[in-house]
């Protein structure tokens, strides 16, 4: 049931990269101390996964029992951490880590529901929902509302690239190109997104601002 | 271990209510684009049923494995959205959507729980959650006090709701119309509580007005 | 798979203690009204074994089918609100509860998680979710930023009291002695730490006061 050990990476290196996203938005946006970075960090990195295993009954969740994802998640909220002094143009970094766990989740997470034996469709929401989960709640836990309400294309390419790993899978062609593949578009669709502001449209005859 | 056919219309009739409700209340509340305005609405219309379905062990959801569920969540937040420049009276809109999916949802999550063979008090308890769930979900992701802590008799009908079921159905009498009927009581207290401000007793002794 | 007795009565004793401290901390923080303080006290009492039992894969949890612990949260938040008007210190009281509940929670979390065949590690912080995942809840739904992640030594002894406690099941050791000293354990730093002030170490160079 479990993915083949090249999307083991894969899923790894998401993991890392919202562990690394949960650590530094804790020092930016709600400045906690050392213990609150770290369970900030590794609830983003954990998060989004936990929620995927049980909603597919796949309990204990993967995180609670395979050592690595644990230390992926500490190992890069420490290093976050360690470093944030140092770093400049931390928002920048955020997002940047923040897409690249997106992208990956979404894929990981489209991918491990159909092994369970979940249909396409709802295959590609488990991948949106693993993709958006661990964000979800780290903004929840420092009030702010998510990014998934507030898009610049955030649920969107995540949607994108769970589709065409379902797409990739039910072709029979799915493997690590395939899975890089997806998460590439979910990752340059995102960053082009928040690079030129893009936004979904607004309800008709508004010119509302989204709350921050 | 599925509803009967008419249940499941009732079902699918408080998913289509909360989708409405929560992406309203993402026009209203929150000012979102349509991507967080969807999101809300269908994380509204799904959220109980997927916190009733973890909890009882039935899972995937049903709302992942039934289309339905989906599509009709997706529906109701569409529709809403595209309606809501045109729509007056946003809030009693709001508020009618929220008590129809909290009767339905009190009435079925009830009776899911005793078909998956739990017993009537944690039936009835778990009726509640799947009647507060989603709306608490959402509230929290918009960053309100959630309607549940906040009352105006909201909780209460829900258990009254859940309550009758239990007792129908331990009755051997529970069918569309005792379902109906539950859920009419709920809704009749809860527009009577919203209607005449009617709100539960505060500490003893205090003056305090709930925070908003 | 149950705690023998003697755990059970300690389990019981943490959930009559966090629902007390969820309905003291309604009545304070967010002045609620009467369904919307046991509705907390609830939350926090039975939130952290709902999700331990969760992701355990033990569902439905404990708490939905021992009606025990339903009548302990449910009756510790009832005296919370009935005695909130005479009670003087309500923070230190709140502090105190807390701190008993994230002890018990610790220990019997662990001790579960081992029980139900999770390694030692996961084992250990399924403890320390158990003991945090109830006021996390309820300090989110009441919108603040969850203690656990504003520290004061909040995880740390929790983590402590869940090694200890995985430790003396591994050297057969186990029984109530052994989970009453590592409660004992987590509630004395905790409460040190709240006494002195004592707070984990923010990020090099920084001079940040934690929002509140």
């Amino acid at each position: 049931m479990d993915a083949e050990p090249t999307l083991l990476v894969l899923d790894l290196v998401g993991t890392f990269a919202f562990g690394l996203n949960g650590a530094l938005t804790a020092v930016r946006a709600a400045r906690l101390d050392v213990v609150g970075v770290l369970t900030l960090g590794m609830i983003t990195a954990l998060g989004g996964g936990v929620i995927r295993d049980v909603l597919i009954g796949a309990t204990p969740p993967a995180t609670f029992l395979d050592w690595r994802y644990f230390a992926l998640a500490a190992g890069g909220a420490t290093i976050a951490f360690a470093l944030s002094r140092r770093l400049h143009r931390l928002q920048t970094l955020i997002t940047v880590f923040d897409a690249i766990g997106l992208s990956v989740f979404a894929v990981i997470g489209a991918g491990k529901a159909l092994a369970y034996g979940i249909g396409p469709a709802p295959a590609i929401l488990l991948g949106v929902v693993t993709a958006v989960g661990g964000g979800t709640i780290r903004d929840t836990l420092i009030r702010q509302v998510p990014t998934v309400l507030q898009s610049e294309l955030y649920a969107i390419p995540a949607l994108i690239a769970a589709g065409l790993t379902v797409l990739a899978i039910e072709l029979g062609v799915y493997g690590l190109p395939a899975a890089l593949g997806a998460a590439a578009v979910c990752f340059v669709i995102r960053m082009l997104g928040v690079r030129y502001g893009l936004n979904a449209p607004r309800p008709p005859g508004s010119s509302w601002r989204a709350e921050q």
